[in-house]
């Protein structure tokens, strides 16, 4: 039967990949590798290295597929929904056509297949659905809000308290108030920068891994203009800027 | 200067080591392991069996050191600050004695340091004290929380929403409501057969990625049982328990 690999390949530094990961790359015939147009070209490049550095044969076809971009009405759901239908279609086309019924196919996926990525989902929904047959594993891989606290040197949890992860989107509505550490991602509109309290800790960190990665922590109030410009720095020089920040109330 | 590496060696499963954390492996001359006493002994053949596979030459020793054990009253963070002030003053010792100022001394940390685990902490407190100098790393480690997520092929977050990561102790003080996806670690209770909504839909994963995983998922109510009797026989196959399980409300 045809097998499909979902591969965490950690969040930048391609150092932080597990054995089984670069294992089941070495399995693989064919990658299935987002286009340009689809992705920023610095992740593109990142990802192939990766490939690059660990496969140990060259017995294997890269296969780039486009993928149609999301629509963005107010009904983030109902939009993320229609997108990843279209992206299903996509890869059922793909999975039938590049491979054969013995052949291995593989996703690379950013830090954790987990974590905030749709190509778990999608290709779940495939294989319900049952029209292309294939069997699939998860690899896990380091994600971004690892290498985020081994970075600063901080536990994720204060002693025997919670961990909170959650998007800017949400950011935006509330801070969790039963949270204690709260790890936000996908925050695209600087949102740590809006938030009432200023007496927050943060400890920030922009693509982190990579060659610009930039770190900032402190008083909230004390540093949201400095980690601004460190953004727009990165931004500038990597033409691509992801960041991940945890916030928590600091000590009594 | 000295140099202390804190390295995530992950949840069980030797293939889910980083590159990165080999490579530290090999820059120790020194590995402090927990004595026998301290450490269930299927925990500490795991830990050895990964430094056997990854260490590329016989150029390190292996300190054995005795930890304190934590008392239990009911005032659980003071009971932890004094248990962490004890294995303070072991490490200081232990860092003085063992290691010349240009050496390089390792901890294996299960999982990732920086999900509910002290290492981190009590070197940073030693750090800071300052008594004996030294500098710190942090490796991150694939956590029992991407095990687990990774063999039930589950995402930890559904469409945009958080995941919020708790311990049992919490968790039976209250389900946290603006979760979505809950995780809990640090359950020797088996806190989830008291929940009272018995409609939430569970994934748990014992001992995951050793001879002895077990896995179970359903609706709560259903399954509960279930994860009982495999707890124990878990326990009884491996001689020790280690769980964590994520709970979310069914799909509307
Ligand atoms: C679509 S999500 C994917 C997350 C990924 N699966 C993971 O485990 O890190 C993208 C978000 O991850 C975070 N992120 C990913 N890589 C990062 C990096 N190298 N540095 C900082 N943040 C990163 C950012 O919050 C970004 O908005
Ligand atoms: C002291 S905490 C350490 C967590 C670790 N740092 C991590 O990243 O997974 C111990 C808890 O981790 C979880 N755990 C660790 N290893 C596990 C495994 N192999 N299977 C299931 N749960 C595990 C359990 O919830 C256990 O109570």
């Amino acid at each position: 039967m045809r097998k499909i690999l979902i591969i965490g390949v950690g969040a930048g530094d391609p150092a932080q990949i597990t054995i089984q990961a670069i294992e089941a790359l070495n399995r693989a015939d064919v990658f299935f590798i987002p286009d340009k147009g689809a992705e920023k070209s610095g992740l593109r490049q990142q990802r192939l290295k990766i490939c690059d550095r660990y496969l140990k044969s060259a017995a294997h076809r890269f296969v780039e597929y486009k993928t149609p971009s999301r629509a963005k009405t107010p009904d983030y759901k109902a939009d993320v929904a229609a997108w990843h239908e279209a992206i299903a279609a996509t890869f059922e086309a793909l999975f039938a056509r590049e491979l054969t019924e013995d052949q291995c196919g593989a996703f690379l996926v950013w830090g954790d297949p987990a974590l905030y990525d749709s190509t778990l989902r999608i290709v779940e929904t495939l294989h319900a659905r049952g029209a292309v047959t294939f069997d699939y594993e998860i690899i896990p891989g380091i994600s971004s809000v690892q290498a985020l606290a081994a970075q600063h040197k901080i536990a994720l949890n204060r002693i025997g308290e919670p961990v909170h992860i959650t998007t800017g989107r949400k950011l935006r509505e509330n801070v969790p108030e039963n949270a204690d550490s709260v790890v936000v991602m996908l925050d695209g509109e600087e949102s740590f920068a809006a938030l009432d309290d200023e007496d927050l800790e943060i400890f920030w960190g922009a693509n982190i891994g990579c060659p610009e990665q930039a770190l900032a922590s402190g008083r909230l109030g004390d540093v949201k203009d400095r980690i601004k410009e460190l953004r727009a720095k990165v931004r500038a020089a990597a033409g691509w800027v992801m960041d991940v920040y945890l916030l928590r109330k600091p000590m009594r």
